[in-house]
């Protein structure tokens, strides 16, 4: 793998390069508070995630179209609505708190980290997340990607093989040119299973369900965070 | 329209912002010359780009599926490659010319009028390339995208409307948010049509033909570069 055969990178973003964790409990907590609200908001911000999965589920059973990050965050968020006594939200604090996910912060790494690998590596995220989220979150944080791929390319959610491989197709690269970066094993374990190589990024700091799966596939690299990372490929 | 709801630009890429005929016949000439061949460079640009809205059309009128423009580009070339008796390429020859598209330079004024837009608002080619093109054309001539829009998002060509309402969409943003930005006429009319604003840059070196339809829409702008675009826009 290191022998210049890997031409680009594709980053898990949600828990791999930003906390969304710590930043979904604050943008909650600056929206709510002034609302007189006071919250767990790390709870808040842990149930708003756990819908996360399900709500991906059902689109890529087939049982619903592709529909955007956004719009499904959206649906999440009224889910959990109730579970909080916050059902008598103005609509104008929910699409605010909707919103909260563009505005994360990325961990401190990363926005040296890929810099420094933008100079030896073509750079994208392959993200559940929508285009507009995804370029939001990069001019918050200073992140220069060459495209953005993922799900709204595939029409599809990530682990399914569409997504990894509509990423490569993009780049007119085989799976096997690409190394998908990622925090949890279930990401790196589809796209291992498309071909695709695989570096495992520890977040210990994500959620306190943190790397706790630890992949059991052959890892291609495992790193502490994206420094490491190019220091390991020699960016 | 300088109110403040413009929030994206748009940019058509070939003739626009990059100098296809000039970068194609230098490619062509540093591919071809060493093989002992020479040719009417400039011609040759020209017959190859003559075969675009032909191959294009097919796709846009559903009588073959989407195919990259790298794809088109390829078959364009091998229809052009008896007339200019070159039918007997090697095929790394012919692999190398493909790809002269991704090698194009820019317009002097692009990289700075660029970065200055990019200040102020979100910025996207809205082209027919495919992404690796637009992103090898980015890295090439300095070019910070937000996301590369366009025909893969929409998985059609130019002037289709679903290309330009996948480009406003993929922002979250409604048509009249978006700035269409381009040297050719029914590139605007097209936008125009679904609602973007549109903005004239003329190029007067992008061929013998260029600028010769001028648009007959209201323009909500017309300028000479991109410099004069930001100047006009306010960044």
């Amino acid at each position: 793998m290191r022998d210049g055969s890997i031409k680009a990178l594709f980053f898990d973003v949600f828990g791999t390069l930003v906390d969304w964790r710590g930043g979904v409990a604050r943008e909650a907590r600056s929206i709510l508070e002034p609302l007189a609200i006071s919250l767990d908001w790390l709870a808040f911000a842990d149930a708003w995630r756990a819908e996360y999965q399900p709500a991906m589920e059902d689109v890529r059973a087939g049982r619903i179209p592709y529909a955007k990050l956004d719009v499904l965050h959206r649906q999440m968020l009224e889910k959990i609505l109730p579970r909080f006594r916050l059902q008598n939200l103005p609509d104008g604090a929910l699409a605010q708190l909707t919103f909260a996910w563009h505005r994360l912060d990325a961990w401190p790494d990363v926005h040296s980290g890929l810099a420094r690998l933008r100079r030896r590596f073509l750079l994208a995220p392959v993200s559940n997340g929508n285009i507009a989220l995804m370029a939001d979150l990069a001019r918050h944080n200073g992140i220069h990607w060459d495209a953005i791929l993922g799900a709204a390319i595939a029409r599809d959610f990530k682990p399914q093989p569409a997504v990894y491989l509509a990423a490569a197709d993009a780049f007119n690269l085989e799976p096997a040119q690409c190394l998908m970066c990622a925090a949890h094993a279930a990401d790196l374990k589809a796209a291992a299973n498309c071909g695709l190589h695989v570096a495992y990024i520890l977040r210990p700091f994500e959620s306190p369900e943190a790397n706790k799966v630890v992949p059991v596939l052959p890892l291609d690299l495992s790193v502490r965070d994206t420094m490491e990372l190019a220091e390991q490929l020699g960016a």
